[in-house]
């Protein structure tokens, strides 16, 4: 088996780009499998924000190949009781802390295997109490890119914590969703799918109750917006979002993520999904 | 023809790096293509600016070898009326909306040809409204790595979107032009280059006006200059700049993009161009 | 010998990543060797901070493997009199200026030879007054990266210039050390390492003054202190830490960069070092 061969490393982590620590991570992935390439998903993750680790993986992940190593740190509990992981899926190998941030990404991937990362041996010799990305995570990735057999690297486990994801509850021709991600345009992502809409209200038209704002115009992209309008979209993720053009509508309509959003039948012909 | 080539894409976008819109597009492009090299020039152009993505990329891109494929979204009218468009010079391929993100950078190269992107077999299966970068670009950029002719992703078309590009005015030998871009250093860079100073002032002083500022030092670099004293140069784009060593100058000058910048003639001996 | 070889140039800058520069150094080094990887550490150091970039190249260099090519620009004084610099270790090559930026990193390291890059062979045709970093330091780690010899850049010099950074002060029991780095999360990252307090305080309690606090929890790592509680803990760079679970200790407790910490005998039973 050869030492360095190609493959493909993601990261997703809260560490930031103005510290040492991505580079101290990639410098021990790339003493280890120096022909491995690593690709930087994010590193804005905010400090301690699993969900929004979990959010950004899952929406990023499964368009990478087959035998990707996504390797995940966000790590409020890091030299603490949390396990750290490796779950092997059909399609890719999943690294990183037990404590849910992998559980969005799951949630399309077929698991094969769930190990528990106990064996020391593929570990950096020195293992800090605060910086696991570093001496455990990245040297599990790099020898998983060379091949090593997952089962080497612990015990297999049954489960692993889930996040606590709320699914939009359907009521009386209602559907009440939450606001899960707003993004770096201030566009508000909620957990309600296409799917789910087209379910509830067919061809009719709704509207959307999100804080004080009641939008009525649902449209197929940001520029078929006037200025100023907060519209609702079904974005690249295949959720509904809502939008202003050329606007950050998490400031303007003042919603955060966690905010509850409504949707419900009205009569305002423009808002259906007939597009 | 192989899959798996070697080559260069670079990205300029304004996806930023805290969400998943970049790691999507570069998934779609390793799944194309795992051998290819993709370079992050920018992900931080601000939301919607196209003028300010236009200038980063007019700045990096001359500097990669030939044959590199640049791929730049900022992309305000994304599933709107705009075309993707392919255009490829000499020496590169551009790969992008036609919103004229790309006219800075093909003022240096010899154009080719321009493709309008329309041959659905290059893009992802499924198409959304709201994120071409992803389903459109990143697989054309993916595919033109695999030395995929570029007439076989649309159709032929004579004009693409430019920037109107304001030159500056030479009027009574004075020069007027504009601050086109703030860079991280709070410099600010102006459309006036050296080779018009030279023109205009030959190697007699000259002074600028900017906002309330009279600046009549002009020096090789940031490190001649006093304490607090704006200063001018010509920076590395071979374009007249204005700085305060180790300050902001936009915000300790209170000047930004857009603003006007005035040069003329005066009698101070240290401001001319024989340096 | 090849003009196209694997190899590995980091990047450590404070050019940011909403500009042009740093794609503007990759295209200089991929045009000169488009099979080197080129690994972004940090490019948000903190403009001329160049402490900041002696530290996060310290912190992060010594895991990249033997060969590894430095690139460090944090530069003030680019145009100016300081020196552009390469220095070879045992095991790396480092590139940028002579102002300090290595001093932290180069005291882990076995310094072979320090050469002034004065051969401008290896530098761009045109070089800027205020872009070496595009101009000599890119095209020199790409040279160095073919495997040109160190020797050919330029003159073997004696010295360079050292950041001084002061050492904690032992006196009567105490060590008065500084805060030298804050990082993301708002870790408070002193100059007192691990060795040193066992060293002074053996297996005895003390406690840690720092501005207005006196803190007396030292932990394994985060996760093992209470809410809002500021503790001491070891960090994964062997140096003191003070932190604030899930919270910024600098904004907490106002303490920045440079600010001094006082570690002291006290009787707390749970602040000893027998973790």
């Amino acid at each position: 088996m050869s030492n360095s061969v190609k493959g493909i490393i993601t990261l997703v982590t809260h560490f930031g780009t103005e510290d040492s620590y991505i580079g101290a991570m990639k410098g021990v992935i790339l003493s280890l499998n120096p022909e491995v390439n690593i690709v930087d998903i994010s590193h804005q993750i905010p400090p301690q924000d699993i969900m929004a680790g979990a959010f950004v993986l899952s929406q990023s992940a499964p368009f990478f190949p087959k035998g990707t190593i996504h390797i995940a740190v966000v790590d409020p509990e890091v030299g603490g009781k949390r396990k750290p992981v490796l779950i092997e899926t059909a399609r890719y190998f999943f690294v990183g802390p037990d404590n849910g941030i992998f559980s969005l990404a799951l949630q399309r991937e077929k698991i094969k295997q769930k190990i528990h990362l106990t064996n020391k041996h593929y570990f950096l010799g020195n293992i800090s109490s605060t910086f696991h990305g570093r001496d455990i995570f990245s040297p599990v990735g790099a020898y998983l890119s060379q091949g090593i057999d997952p089962a080497l690297f612990g015990k297999r486990i049954q489960s692993i914590k889930n996040l606590e994801v709320k699914k939009p509850l359907v009521r009386n021709g209602k559907i009440a969703g939450q606001i899960i991600h707003v993004d770096r345009f201030g566009n508000l992502i909620t957990n309600i799918d296409e799917g789910l809409l087209k379910k509830v209200f067919k061809n009719k038209s709704f509207e959307i109750i999100v804080g004080n704002s009641n939008i009525k115009k649902f449209v197929r992209s940001y520029s078929y917006a006037k200025e100023d309008v907060p519209i609702g979209l079904i974005g690249s993720s295949g959720l509904l979002e809502i939008a202003i053009r050329d606007k950050n509508a998490s400031i303007e309509l003042e919603i955060k993520r966690g905010d509850i959003i409504v949707a419900a039948n009205n009569r305002n012909p423009k808002s259906d999904l007939s597009r």
